[in-house]
């Protein structure tokens, strides 16, 4: 089968090899769509970061490069390994695409598998992945999901958990809390989806005029604020009577942003970093300790699809305006990441299938 | 009556000035004693930072400098204002010393009107001050204390309720939970002693060994470790099982003992920022993000006096191990600041008072 293959940065090869089998308690999942992750795109312009190397296997997968890449995906159940009896062939499934180590606990009252050593990622760190035709996943990590989703939006559903739980680790909103997003990039978007749904009232803050029109028009933003053009810290304490926002998200990695979100955010209030930083922060402390404010990392998820799952399946969230392109695998490259990469202002998720039929239905 | 009264950096001059009288609704306290705060430090040589100059009143006290020093007070009620019936002369006192708004709610439930706006201390912003013979105070702000209490180490029970909110701030410990703070200055040890006192398991780490020794002798600490000698961080992964501490108080204001924290903290665990921060720090936020620790501030006190105190009066903490220098109030600055500010290793806190009585029996 073809598969998208980690090398080395720069060097992601489609090739040919063996179609997987589901063993003892795997599913095997004939992919459907699988979505283009930032985290790619680091590990073909820097990595390897999560990626084991050539010559250092993983420590849980025992795999090195080349690994097979991809991470957020849905796909149709094809076969069932033994001892799997709660799924049909047939089904549509989502994974929750971890690899952590056989002793970690995970069950549903769980929320720290995430955090356990050596975790690393289906698509990143071995164990198959999204961007192939075919995946052997263990049952733990494959979700069931309503065939009422369409297939493309429901490979979305892996970055809107990454958002799901960054709002979990706020401790959550509720009915006319008000939420200040800074960045309106796919993470940015995805938290604001879930903001929303949830009831908050979101204002986002974005330098990109495109990216704010998306916010506005995914519905997932009240508002879109530039903060080239208004100052924000006013506007946000214009809508709150004063107060500032009950929660905030850093979704940018920018300084600048940091601080605003600080001087926006109300006493005692939550400002969750979302964002990875590949340098560090400065921090005015004072505002920190004399606002009393939480500042809280977020990583992945844990146990949050099958609430989220459920989120997209009541219909408070809509996926597709974020399906911003359809591609075939063989174009990973040219017409994905160059993509991304280039033209990020328009761009928010590219969806890959090996499915001729697939892309030839979306167009 | 003699009073410390601030007119300016470097100017704190012991003067003559009217005895208070009780108006309605508030009590006429004669002060015991009166500790030395940070606080009155950087007034005293880099301020007015919260006191009011010499021209714009404070907002709420109306008052401009000169105004009375003093916020870390005991004593005794000497007279009730109108109105003032649940106290009777003789009570012994201490005082959570607020200048807040007079519509500002206050009530026991009320978690947040140390964050109101314009709030300042009395014995800073106005409304009298403990470095003086006497003091009137709103019936509000004045806690009866049980006799048992010696009115020496009462007047610790003020910065000992700040560490008592950063506590609570961490969201408490239970017993068995580690905790790790950074610094042995006065907040530190006091912050530790309430961590002790909770049962938890305290290591302290601390530069000065007069300080780690002091931490050790006044039973706060577990562990008092020098940075300089051993690697805190593996001392505490080897105390931890390898998880590393539950909770962690920043009492030093020092940016590399900030990552030292970081390092040493168990994955989701909480990190309380208690000193004040000069200038910003750096933060190298993929720690934060990918332990998903929570970085919180805390400031003063908020309704916690009342637990703060019966946790003295139960016996579980004892304060007389840092009171390190009893004055007479004409010695302020020679017998106390500057003890303080040049020999800040040895002293933890000076306690100051204007009847020769009781400085007699202290000797």
């Amino acid at each position: 089968m073809k598969a998208a293959r980690f090398y080395d940065n720069k060097d992601i090869r489609i090739e040919d090899i063996d179609e997987p089998t589901a063993g003892a308690g795997e599913v095997l999942i004939k992919v459907a769509w699988c979505g283009i992750c930032g985290t790619d795109l680091h590990e073909y312009l820097d990595g390897p970061i999560f990626c084991p190397t050539h010559s250092t296997p993983h420590p849980i997968s025992g795999e090195t490069a080349p690994v097979t890449m991809g991470h957020e995906f849905s796909g149709v159940v094809e076969a069932l390994g033994e001892g799997v009896t709660d799924l049909e062939v047939g089904d549509h499934v989502v994974v929750e695409p971890y690899i952590v180590r056989d002793d970690v606990e995970t069950g549903p009252g769980n929320k720290d598998y995430h955090l356990s050593k050596d975790m690393n990622f289906i698509g990143l760190a071995g164990r198959g992945g999204g961007l192939a035709e075919k995946i052997a996943v263990k049952r733990r990590w494959v979700h069931k999901i309503s065939k009422d989703i369409p297939l493309d939006e429901a490979a979305l559903i892996e970055p809107l958990t990454v958002g799901y739980h960054a709002v979990e680790r706020a401790g959550g909103v509720k009915d006319g809390d008000v939420a200040l997003v800074g960045g309106a990039g796919p993470i940015g978007l995805l938290t604001a989806a879930v903001l929303k749904a949830q009831g908050a009232t979101v204002i986002m803050s974005e330098l990109s005029s495109l990216r704010r029109q998306k916010a506005l028009d995914a519905g997932v933003a009240d508002y879109a604020l530039s903060p080239a053009k208004v100052d924000v810290v006013e506007e946000v304490k214009k809508l709150t009577d004063g107060r500032g926002a009950d929660v905030a998200f850093e979704c940018t990695s920018v300084n600048v942003v940091l601080d605003t979100l600080f001087d926006a955010i109300k006493p005692q209030g939550v400002i969750v970093v979302v964002s990875i930083w590949g340098k560090p922060a400065q921090l005015d402390m004072q505002k920190l300790v004399l606002k009393e404010v939480d500042l809280r990392g977020t990583i992945a998820y844990v146990n949050n699809h099958p609430d989220t799952i459920k989120l997209v399946e009541s219909g408070k969230i809509n996926l597709k305006p974020f399906i911003t392109g359809k591609i075939a695998l063989e174009n990973l490259i040219d017409e994905g990441f160059d993509t991304l990469i280039n033209r990020n202002e328009t761009a928010v998720k590219i969806l890959v299938t090996t499915d001729p039929e697939r892309l030839e239905n979306a167009h």
